[in-house]
């Protein structure tokens, strides 16, 4: 097992490693305070796989089961509702603990119903994805989507820990591997070779516990010292400016993961047409294909500009993109709008 | 003009004065960072005696107005959603600003929306009752009801700036004026003879600018260094222990300061009456009933007891209750259950 410390305020520390859910029960008795009850917050893909065992390992104490629909549609203020009447009608309180097990949605709405109930309560993170593993172990971020847009309410609440026991990655259709295998290139591109030459010739998935604690490392280096979504923590938006417009373009057809690949490959090459890097995009195209994901949008510039614009991190004054330098190296450059929408372009063609 | 600094991270300024509606403008270019847009969220009460007036104060600013109905009836999650959609559909950024125009209701929800939409945004109370003037300009205390209870979510988020404008409290009906005199009587109580000698002979109502500031400058003294509910600030719960189960077992008939009145004399009688303190209740009764408050119920002990224990703040281990020792001083003592029991039948008699 690898433990990475996050030195937050409050800290708190990521375990990754196999079998740990059958020891949920010994890492829940580490907290300074103990809770009475603890609930479960599960979607109904994750719920029937992990949920009794989770549920057995925590025998000490009382603990209740919420399962919500899975999938990007449930993130919705009602699912989120759901999960806070359950946690008012079992009488819950803020010394009592939420866990929230299952992948990014899971994560959000559990992190955000512990941050708002009671004005907030402790969560444990158990990621049972690639994905959560590696993006949302660190930073804090829980959100919740409304008809108008994704992620517009939320709160930065810190888990209490997280558990990721690497096992469950198992049961993952191949679609949720290559949505992990984005971030995690992304995460190679900004800040390391080495992680970029695993992504690269496949050898991450053999060794889940070192490639999460990689993933985690570089994460937590890019946001400690900095939880409010400014300067370092910005160059984990590489891909994303373009990969979020590119993702609600596609009406949010495209996964999370499809769309940033796209946009790392768009972002790439527009640095280097407008001669701000001289990296070439080919490597990237290839080990984004490696891992199956896709490098191409039939989406114009125009389009992706139009709902590049509308993102909520636009700024009148400009936009601020991440120039990959080399593999393992960016820098973040903030565009006018004119020298934006050529950007656009040159990601395009 | 009165300024009182609250030194919470970040630090803001409390102005109590008349006229400060219509300086609104000059107060807002005083923060650091400038809004675009600024939404007003108003109730169906105050919304058209003060909205427009607000409006044309704001008239270099792009200003938006959402009216939600009155009452603690509407302090719901489906009115927060409104309020959420809203400035969605608005696009309001974090830059913005969020202007909460009312009482202890369009506070809470305007203050929780504004702690949640896109994870934070600024926001700035105008308090237009005595009550949200002296309770809710200090604590940063959001919160909205659920169907299982009252304020069982919300956050802690500061205010930007508290512009109370003590003129609005012209408009106000008699009740509403009682329900502030019990908070403010039991400021006196608990830190000030000099405020409960004004509380006694009425004298509180002919300079609303002085009385708000010291009620202010008090909660601030108990509230500062302490953001999260502990220690000092639990003072301020004098009267509330058995206040809230009264209102609950009224099924909010009786209005928050009703029950608070009646809490302050059977906490002070139980305190007397276990031996905790010498203080009599007479005064406190006599004060009391001069701002139009009830200082009985026709609730049992046992049924005070029952909503009592179900009240968040219960513990296991005791109940934390303030002793009033006498007029201007109070302290905190735990006591356990059995003799949390006697506390409750000898207030009641």
């Amino acid at each position: 097992m690898r433990r990475i410390l996050i030195d937050t305020d409050p800290a708190y520390t990521v375990n990754i490693g196999v079998g740990l859910i059958e020891r949920l029960g010994s890492s829940i008795q580490e907290l300074e305070k103990q809770p009475e009850s603890v609930m479960i917050v599960t979607d109904s893909t994750v719920g029937p796989l992990y949920a009794k065992q989770v549920q057995d390992a925590l025998s000490h104490y009382h603990t209740i089961v919420h399962t919500f629909p899975a999938g990007e549609a449930h993130k919705t203020p009602e699912t989120l509702l759901g999960i806070l009447r359950a946690m008012a009608q079992h009488e819950l309180t803020r010394s009592d603990l939420v866990l929230a097990l299952g992948g990014g949605v899971v994560g959000d709405m559990a992190g955000f119903a512990a941050a708002v109930f009671q004005r907030g309560m402790r969560f444990i993170q158990c990621p049972t994805t690639w994905l959560s593993a590696v993006d949302a172990s660190v930073g804090g971020k829980t959100a919740v989507d409304l008809p108008e847009g994704k992620n517009m309410i939320g709160a930065f609440h810190q888990p209490a820990m997280v558990v990721c026991d690497v096992e469950t990655f198992k049961t993952l259709p191949e679609l949720r591997f290559a949505d992990g295998a984005a971030e995690m290139i992304k995460h190679g591109v900004i800040a390391s070779p080495e992680l970029f030459a695993r992504m690269k010739d496949l050898t991450w998935r053999l060794d889940p516990e070192t490639t999460v604690a990689m993933n985690v490392e570089i994460k937590r280096s890019f946001v400690l010292g900095d939880v409010h979504d400014q300067a370092d923590r910005q160059m984990l938006n590489f891909g994303h400016t373009i990969g979020h417009a590119i993702e609600a373009w596609s009406d949010f057809k495209l996964s999370h993961g499809q769309a940033v690949a796209i946009g790392m490959v768009m972002e790439t090459r527009a640095a280097r047409k407008l001669g701000l890097s001289d990296l070439d995009e080919s490597e990237l195209i290839a080990v984004l294909n490696k891992n199956g994901l896709p490098t191409e949008t039939e989406a114009s510039s125009e389009e992706i500009l139009e709902f590049a614009l509308h993102d909520k991190k636009r700024r009148c004054s400009g936009v601020t993109v991440v120039i990959p330098e080399r593999i393992g190296r960016a820098r973040l450059q903030t565009l006018d709008m004119e020298t934006f929408k050529r950007y656009i372009e040159a990601g395009r063609s």
